[in-house]
């Protein structure tokens, strides 16, 4: 018996619950576990049906098609593991979590490769039995070095890219090559303290919280659609480093929490906005 | 167009979300929010559906029996406020709260009237124009005071009773006259500190963390279903009086949570345990 | 036996403990809690000693005068009741919420009155036998308002005035007039979401979870020091009226944690930061 | 100029504070950080003292023991890196993450070797070229394989014993061995669900949070002096196994927590309780 995911993101219109399910039901699938939910403001419908039984793929995807209004989107994924290229720069923490992390099995994927713009992370990925690519951007124009980065990345054919502390802007020409699939861990309660250095921002502002936000990527920076966010408490004792030492831990809870999410199929991009079924 | 939520619990099995769906759809009632649980160990059904359109409640009830397996419980509940009767003894934070959430309109419910074993609170309660009763338990045998109280209570027909820091063991011929009805705001993150006392016992242990849990009520003290549990972080310098004083906050807001997602048909009762769709 | 706090603010320097400590020692009072706090970027010592004993202000506060260094500040408090005037315009929750927090004693302070823009609260204040006044804005210029509004609370001489969701915003003149003693609560994690309508900001982010912050009132509109900070979890399926409902109790939290610090001397004004000992 | 940690565990007496600090100022010590607690119902005194300067120990010592009361303990802690053996049984997430923190730096502390009682944790102890020793217990007596791993242990002179899950219970005479010194993670919100299987029992009895502490060990099973603890929301959704998935990132998160506060001389053992200083 297998298990697949079907997602439906569609226009909203009456009875979509019940097509799905009869289709389903017709093809002799277990629902496991059913979620939906409807932005009655745009009038869209979303849904995440985990399945279990034995698939006939093209028909099944067949009869949703007759079913689904104009301008459906679905998905029928095999809960196969995925595979990731990471980007980093020298911090350790959100990387060494998703190594250490995948090293037990508690996130069932794989990691295809590592890319650091510095040396500095290759001797821990190496650890892992995991190849380490430096691609340093000295001397080389924005467009250069991220041409670079893409032939490699290309060439592993990963379905996320995850900038785990990658301190890097990226261009719009490489956001859209790999649009909706790059996660980032951006290192405050976005939309508070966007831009540079936001523990520096929160320790001068006084405040009594810092956060992590996980998000897609897109071409307004720490813009994009938010996936999973936190906070820890914080005092007047905290200067703007143990702010940033505090925060990491929240960085890599959020970042490698998003990424179970995505994995999950439990993620659709809704505008600048995701729906998250967890 | 009316509202109204269909709970449906029963047996496990293929296509009831299909089933149920369908005839919704066949009614042309428009599902809102649907939310589905299997307790697959148990080969348990729950799903709350959330509907909106022209109710013909005979036939759809009909339609659901002929297609629901046998076993099948299923309610439809017009989606109108809900009518509360209030236990207390001494302690004001909790009815205080949901006094003022009654009043402010966050808690759409009608509250018939506050039974306390003591007078304290009246004057409290005799300023939001609510009958206040006070039956003192004092040279009564337990079962004449109970009788006393489900005289009163029966009076003014709710559909929960709430415990809002009734400090009195309940008989179980009282809780099987209020079965599944009756909800208590137990001041520890339960199991931890079962009976008397518990932040005395909490302060004793040392631990760093003091919780609230709502809960139904049954014939086992302190062991009916969860429905609602949080936590305040302490420390060392917490007397068992100063935990108690923290603790309020947290008791007050776990005793409003769960009631709101009670009084908006959230909460189905699965043996000793709940399913809550938030 | 008397209990008293002393709060010294002053330049940093060598010993500062030892000498503070050893005038209370000379004076026989016992330290019941004491909390220091070096800013050592701006060099700057605060400290706060809770004390139990007989006091001789005058001579006391001679001997630390001698021993501080020039620049400080110190105050001897005595832990009495302080009053509070409160600001409102519509919405209950932050106002009930002290009220009822008054009522219990689980906020030892006196409410002197309760001041509106608007008249919907006055019901509600009067039950606790509080005075309400109600002065409209309409068709005044602000300062015209805020001149009756100031010859109002000063006819009470409040030790603070709590703007529990008062809608208006301050003029400097006002705000100068009661420096360092006007606290706000706002409806977001600030520096998130400044501005009006936060929520809604909020709900067009997609952000994954809502915050309130306390803070004290400067002329930089939602820019004064913050005293407390809190966030609760929210998902797609929050409407933007559904996340200000659900940021109702975060907010009235926020505020009753931050006035509680306050009116237990815990809290120090430290340019646009505070300084909190819990 | 060195940086030193004074502790001070005392009957409380008056003037404490003032003796202390007066004697570091007379050093010409500087204090830079003072945290202090009276347990007034047992009488006892607490003191953690920050400081910086040239120190002449023995003089500093002397000073203070003719100045605290007898029955007075007091120690002057260089702040060197303390050396840790971990003990560890098959789950990789605790030891991972220490690993993790020692190889980035985040946790400053050296971890001379970890020991299991089964081998599969060798092969990723072994890529941070730390010594891992396994030390099978079948066949063996309690006492037997006890004795091999003291004399392991006490080979490397550890200050602390860690057991990053290991699922072997301890004798009294390892206990009192290495007594104050093991610190333990208990993958529950003690004291609920004392013993085996605690995810189990959470699942059985219907919680809706889950949670762990980290304590030291004593010679009553899970009775020892608490140091931390933290909890994460679950619902009807989770299995037994979900419950223990999702509580190892809160079992790794409070186990480098409480290592890091006893590592920093945080942390006083009082009783059956901790004093922690954060």
């Amino acid at each position: 018996m297998e298990k697949k995911i079907l997602l439906t993101d569609c226009p909203d219109a009456k009875g979509l619950i019940a097509k799905i399910t009869n289709i389903c039901y017709k093809h002799q699938l277990n629902i496991t576990k059913n979620d939906e939910f409807v932005d009655r403001q745009q009038g869209r419908f979303f849904m995440r049906t985990a399945l279990e039984g034995n698939f006939n793929d093209i028909t099944l995807l067949e009869d949703l098609d007759m079913a689904l209004p104009e301008g459906a989107e679905r998905r029928l994924v095999a809960s196969g593991r995925k595979r990731l290229v990471l980007m980093v720069t020298r911090e350790p923490h959100c990387l060494g979590d998703i190594l250490m992390k995948c090293y037990s099995g508690a996130l069932d994927v794989e990691i295809a490769a590592v890319i650091g713009n510095h040396p500095d992370l290759g001797g821990l990925v190496e650890k892992f039995d995991i190849p380490f690519h430096c691609l340093p951007a000295d001397g080389l124009e924005r467009e250069q070095h991220e041409e670079r980065v893409t032939a490699l990345v290309d060439g592993y054919q990963p379905d996320y890219l995850v900038l785990a502390k990658y301190m890097r802007v990226l261009t719009p020409a490489f956001v859209t090559h790999y649009r909706g699939r790059i996660i980032n861990i951006h290192h405050s309660f976005l939309p508070a303290f966007i831009g540079a250095r936001p523990y520096q921002q929160a320790f001068a502002r006084g405040v009594k919280m810092i956060g992590a936000t996980a998000h897609f990527v897109t071409n307004d920076l720490d813009e994009g659609p938010i996936i999973e966010q936190d906070i820890i408490h914080v005092d007047h004792a905290y200067s703007a480093d143990a702010m940033a030492t505090a925060g990491r831990d929240v960085e890599k809870l959020v970042l490698s929490r998003a990424l179970q999410l995505v994995l999950e199929e439990r993620v659709f991009i809704h505008g600048n906005k995701t729906v998250v079924f967890k």
